[in-house]
């Protein structure tokens, strides 16, 4: 407990500089007139603030589109996408990409990879994204000035230390250290559906709800917190397994040695039993039963009425667990028939006695789509260097 | 998104003076000395500060007991406890408690009834709490400067509105503004686990531990999570209903509507249903038979084998979700016999993926008995009140 120190001036500015920079970086060109409003500064400050991130090449001004209104146009402030760009990484189990990340959030350059066998390996892995970062950097001709990394698996936040990434095969990898130690730049690890979850909170979805759960079923099931606008973590920055939260005593086992797990009957594979597929079968073809499916909601509802009972129970309890305003869904659960995810979300709010207490939790599919993962390990990288820019 | 405003000395003194308050009445009687080391602050504004309070009377300065260091002793500095006091209530739903809470934490006197029948009404508790707080406040010769009100049921934090007490059967009572507007000084009305989990953290089992859940039994389950040291709520400040975890599909019908909630498997009837006595035997009969039990570990684990089965699934499942560095139990499961609740602890962190990432999520029991949810009321009050002492 401490109390807060009375700030200097040069602290003030360069709070207040920081906080403009994250405000144009999420929300895109303004102008000084609602910077000042949204920030609670006044104009002249904001001129001085605007005039030396302007000079330094951070930000330009432009006039904008001519409008309904008389008078002279306020200037819009826009952010310079290569005034500070972050690498972003989503290693995923069988797939790899990267990406480029200008001020603003936009990608400015990617490149992506398939794993399997040996190039699976941590090292390798390692290898791979350096390399392919350097070709990017040279192609778009910028530097990082740090990353973000997700991961599908348990990760310390603190030092990006893989404990387990199932699926991957990874068990207690350094991750943060050795890549940090290669690329030269803060490197920042998250668990992806955490990183899902911030994404879909700053640029997504959930923009605009301080309380919202993301939840993503891939080869597993994961589960992202935004409690009062900040990412949930517990304990030693781990944060929560929503796939392994056992929803069937007595089911199937699970390779993290309990049985039943959420995961085991709404991820990839207990989709493709679901639909009468081989377990192994590739996401592409799933896909396209899942489309021939679409049009007739009843022969949906049947052959997946297993299936869409395991996930509205599990939603049921994460609802009960945590009362959120908002549920987003991503992945491989936004591509299940839209009638089938409204039986979901009309059950989840019928049987969910918190979901009736704040009125009916929203349920939505994610509006990130592929790059929902790459996005958010964007977003924690720049969390690091807004303030450096 | 606004930017921190510089802060004005006056502001400033008064910050420091609610922080060192807080301090003392968390943390009890320490020296100037820890003061000034704890609170970041020169020894000469701590003299300022301590002079003026103790000029109030709301601190007093006391010669320590003689220890063995040499020189002159360090005055210790102890909260005074009429200088502020808050009514705490503790709602349950066969019996009230009420007790006025000195600064420090102490509980300066105390009444309760039980409940039955009709003045299990809404109307007849906020009488009767109104009846018995004056009668307290004439015989401690003090008046409430807030209240905390603890409810079992489905709580909007903001304005204490009841959205449903479903044991109690009460369903969408304005308590808080109805208590305001009687008591006339700010009441805050939490869910009854939310408030043990705020009691926990600050004064019990989970002192020290930023990442924490509170867990406990009585005719329902409830749960409260403290999340980097502070109290989780979600959307339009309604905590979660940990009891409403579906944990057994198919199981039990419950009056939340769904079915196989964890509360129908760990709740105070289940322990009935497992101990072989009738649903609704009284409290202190179901404490015998589980004290008898104790001494006879194996045919403790027998008689509840499936009891403790189930409350080790829902345990995992808290901790797989929330990532907990602590779970700590109450009200009826720290009854259970020390070797059930062993066997328990033992196979959450065994079974739980996150527990053994977070290397071991530690389970311990209440350590406030059965005062837990009356001290979370008066912290919640205390609050609102310490900046006005």
């Amino acid at each position: 407990m401490t109390s807060t120190p009375v700030a200097r001036p040069d602290e003030v500015r360069r709070h207040n500089r920081t906080t403009l920079l994250r405000l144009l970086h999420i929300g895109g060109p303004v102008t000084r007139a609602t910077l000042a409003n949204e920030l609670g500064l006044n104009r002249s400050t904001i001129k001085t603030l605007v005039d030396g991130l302007a000079e330094a090449g951070v930000v330009e001004e432009r006039v904008p589109r001519p409008g309904r209104g008389a008078g002279r146009p306020s200037l819009l402030v826009l952010p310079q996408p290569q005034a500070a760009v972050v690498l972003a990484v989503d290693i995923q189990v069988e797939h790899v990409a990267i990406a480029f990340v200008g001020l603003g959030g936009q990608i400015l350059g990617r490149n992506s990879w398939n794993l399997h066998g040996r190039n699976r390996e941590p090292g390798e892995v390692i290898t791979h994204i350096v390399e392919s970062a350097t070709v990017l950097a040279g192609d778009l001709g910028c530097i990082p000035s740090g990353a973000g990394v997700s991961v599908p698996g348990v990760v310390r936040r603190a030092d990006g230390h893989v404990h387990e990434a199932p699926n991957l095969r990874w068990t207690d990898i350094a991750l943060g250290e050795r890549l940090t130690s290669v690329l030269r730049v803060p490197v920042l690890v998250g668990n992806d559906a955490e990183l899902g979850a911030v994404a879909e909170h700053l640029r997504g979805s959930a923009r605009g709800s301080s309380d919202a759960v993301y939840v993503s079923a891939d080869v597993g099931v994961g589960g992202g917190v935004i409690a009062e606008g900040s990412s949930l973590r517990g304990a030693a920055g781990y944060v929560g397994e929503f796939g392994h939260m056992v929803i069937r005593p007595g089911g199937r086992g699970c390779y993290c040695g309990s049985s039943g797990c959420w995961e085991t009957e709404v991820g990839e594979a207990a989709l493709c039993r679901a639909l009468g597929l081989p377990e192994d079968t590739p996401r592409g073809a799933i896909l396209v039963e899942l489309k021939e499916l679409a049009p007739d909601p009843e022969a949906a509802a049947r052959r997946l009425a297993e299936f869409s009972e395991w996930l509205t129970l599990g939603l049921v309890n994460v609802v009960n667990l945590l009362g959120p305003q908002l549920v987003v869904l991503g992945d491989l659960f936004t591509m299940l028939p839209p009638s089938v995810l409204d039986t979901v979300t009309a059950a989840v709010r019928r049987r969910s006695l918190v979901s009736r207490a704040v009125g009916g939790t929203e349920i939505v599919p994610s509006s990130l789509g592929a790059d929902v993962k790459l996005l958010g390990a964007a977003e924690v990288a720049f969390e690091q260097v807004l303030d450096t820019v």
